[in-house]
């Protein structure tokens, strides 16, 4: 088992790993703000707009931590730095 | 075990592993997003437009993580980078 | 214990691993969701044509996270490209 | 241990993994919607017809996932490939 | 340890812990459906024909999982394919 | 450690796991019926015969899939047939 | 470590766990038993004898997981059959 | 580490385990059943001689499976066929 | 590692394993018991007495749980049969 | 690694792990007996003398599973029987 | 496997690990909050201004304990201080 | 490894396992009895001084179980019989 | 693997593990007072200014626990007193 | 690995796991005591002195449950005695 293996294997690993994890937290946030937007505009209707916006930009902030981990899963695969520089060192 | 196996192995187990984790938390969040449009269009049929447009940006928003785990399933499956590399340097 | 039998060992147990995890999410949500309707249709039977409508569109978006998990763990059993290749290699 | 009996091995027990595991979650989403149609029913006795049809079409939606779950591990257990292949090769 | 007995013990195994496993999800969501059934009797006492046959075939479809996972280990005790073409094997 | 110890050491664990894990199910379900059953006679108690009856046919579902799990135990312990094939094997 | 020393040691360790894990579900269920038929009694002292023997039939469902567990724990201990076939065998 | 060893060692373990897990089941059995009978004296005084009597009732079923769990302990330590068969083939 | 030693260290351990998972169950149990007859009390001053007796016979029966894992506790740390016979054979 | 060395760690960890563990369920079991007296007090002042006569009680009690704990971690730490039977042993 | 590839295939697993379980709280806590101020703007839409402001006071705070974990996962992939010594040491 | 290094690390693992384990149960039960206490006091001002005194006796009634805890750490850190009698037998 | 190899990989380990476990509670709790304060202002608007400060004291409160967890991280990453001795001992 | 280097190891894990576990207690149970405030000032604001006083009392209570794993941990990494006592054996 060869170093660039070792870092293959665990990158791939923790790629599927961060963001598999890291969609459950926002998922299920994002459900409850829903929900709860959803009740409100049935309760009450004339306040849709205010509450649309108010449901928007909090599914963004929430939206906002599965980005991380999606954006974390992304640098691991394709700009890996640990694989670059072991791969430099294995060329070199 | 060779390197490819191991790559290969990881790979195939992180895909699964990422789409099951990752369905986990958007299914239960759209079934509870459904479930409260649903209630507030038998309590407010009237408002059923909004809150039908609510619901499916709502949704939309919760599958967006699932669709980050399926994506990453298949990159992992399809175009794993480590894979090609490890191919080219085992063929070359 | 060769590579050919690692990469279907581990083909097989992620096939079983990956729909019955990812069972669990979509099973649960769709019970709410349906459970949700019938109260309201129980409430509302006037718009019950309206909720059997909102109630299937969020019933597929739901299924949808199974379907997922159910191509991933058939494409694992009977169409896996690291398998293929790795076949390929050993018949080589 | 030869490479046909870890096959062999894994298939047995990832099957009932697969099945144990997926029955939770459709048996519990189930008694849900059950329990809703049934509660449902009892409070509006004139809307059953509609309510149990509701009820059906939620069940089959639900037990679809339990059947993914049955359908691969009778895959695993009565047309493996992989088994197959190995068997074609150990006895090739 | 011979590749007999490796099939023999996860296949001893595997039947147990299916129906373990499996029996839970059914007898909770069976119970949740009957504690339900129960309560409406006793609330519209002349809805109790109806109540009671939907009752029946929701229990029904929720056993389904359980007999679903008895159904495996049945067929891994007294059916196992793989032990049978190991036997052959060794036998041969 | 012979074949014969580990079927046996596997069957003795199994046997005892699957009616361990398999009452905890069923127990938490019946009592949960039960108490429906008493709340509701309590409520309504000229519909006892009914309620009654409703209960024990739902305790009798229910506790079906203890039995299953006691079958298993039970051959499991007194005619397991990879034990008798083991136990032929040996003697052979 | 003789083959007779793991079948004693799982077969110990597998009494125990089998009656203690086995214990969980039956106190639960039947605290919930009683609580309800408690409270029934105190809510409807008409209905107490009606109650009392619903209660008693309950807690008896209740209580046979319990007991198929003591009964696969007092096996196990005191009638063991691959306790018995060990003990001829070693000393044959 | 001769067999006697592992023989009290695994009892020791298994007595101590045996009971702790299964004194929480019926703690909070009792607990639960304790709580409704005093809210339901509270509720209805003159009931209180049937509540009692019921609750004692309860609670000496409960406890019996606690007891299951001390029995079990008591005579892995002090009454061990194992552990008896182990010292006269040790003695022998 | 002698025999003497490993039967030490499993009793420490054992010990306060037991006391520790065993003290969890009673103090909720008992903590809910007292919670409900302080409730009651503030509720139905009158009958205090009547729910102090109530309430300490029940914290009687939870606490019963609790004295089992200590007795066990306080035997395997001052009168282990096990040890008693280990240091017996070894000074013998 | 020594005799003493073994019995020595094993006693250092059981001690932390008995009070650590130990100490949940009492402080929860007595946050909700508090809870309850603070608002049955509020709730009816003129019973604040029974209701802190009836809390100290349960909280002493509820204590008493915390004291047990200590009380083994103490013994474990200062008074461990197999500790100075090892050292008369090691010292012999 | 070399010092370098440790810390390496260490830093990746920890950066996705990081933010994967860093996620979960913030998204479950700001879903929590959006839905409250959500409802809140439904019940009393004169305040909405002091309901926003007070929610992203909130959003921010909560999101702070994301970004900790973020900024942490960061700096373990591009700027890992021990990565940097153990090159400057691997080629010196 | 020598036998002083093992009883160091322990006791540092066990004391902070101890303290951190120890910290969950007194701070949710003492914001469980603060929460009750601010509701109340809120609810019946004018018996705040009853109130408060019964919170802080309360309080400190849950604090003991953290004391436990912390007083087991400092012991195992600062005055650990175990350590004080290896380093004697090291030195001697 | 070096000292030093080890070092740095537990220490970024724990950084991340501390940071990422240490964010949970904190969300949780901060998403629960904010909700909390979102409900009273738009229950009592004229309150705003006190239940703003309360809840902005209160939040730095929760707040403190992330930044503990957050300069333990940084300790271990850019001032571990351990990686220091170690490299003045390996450069010594 | 020397002695070191273990502790070294398993002072730095300690460190981070004592603060991380040991802030999710207090800042669940901080955040119950806020929202708890919040809300009965929203209900009686002119109790606010009082209840902000028993709410500042109550958090310091809570908070020092975090303090105390604050102090172990710093004292794990800034003024441990175990490796103070290795560096001096290492150097001695």
């Amino acid at each position: 088992m060869t170093d660039l293996a070792i870092i293959a294997a665990i990158s791939i690993f923790t790629a599927g790993f961060t963001i598999a994890i890291g969609a459950i937290g926002p998922a299920l946030g994002e459900g409850r703000a829903a929900a709860a937007a959803i009740a409100a505009i049935a309760q009450q209707p004339d306040a849709a707009p205010t509450l649309s916006r108010t449901l928007f930009v909090s599914l963004a902030m929430i939206e906002s931590t599965a980005i991380y981990c999606f954006v974390v899963a992304m640098i691991l695969i394709f700009a890996n730095p640990f694989w670059d520089a072991m791969q430099v060192a294995a060329g070199g």
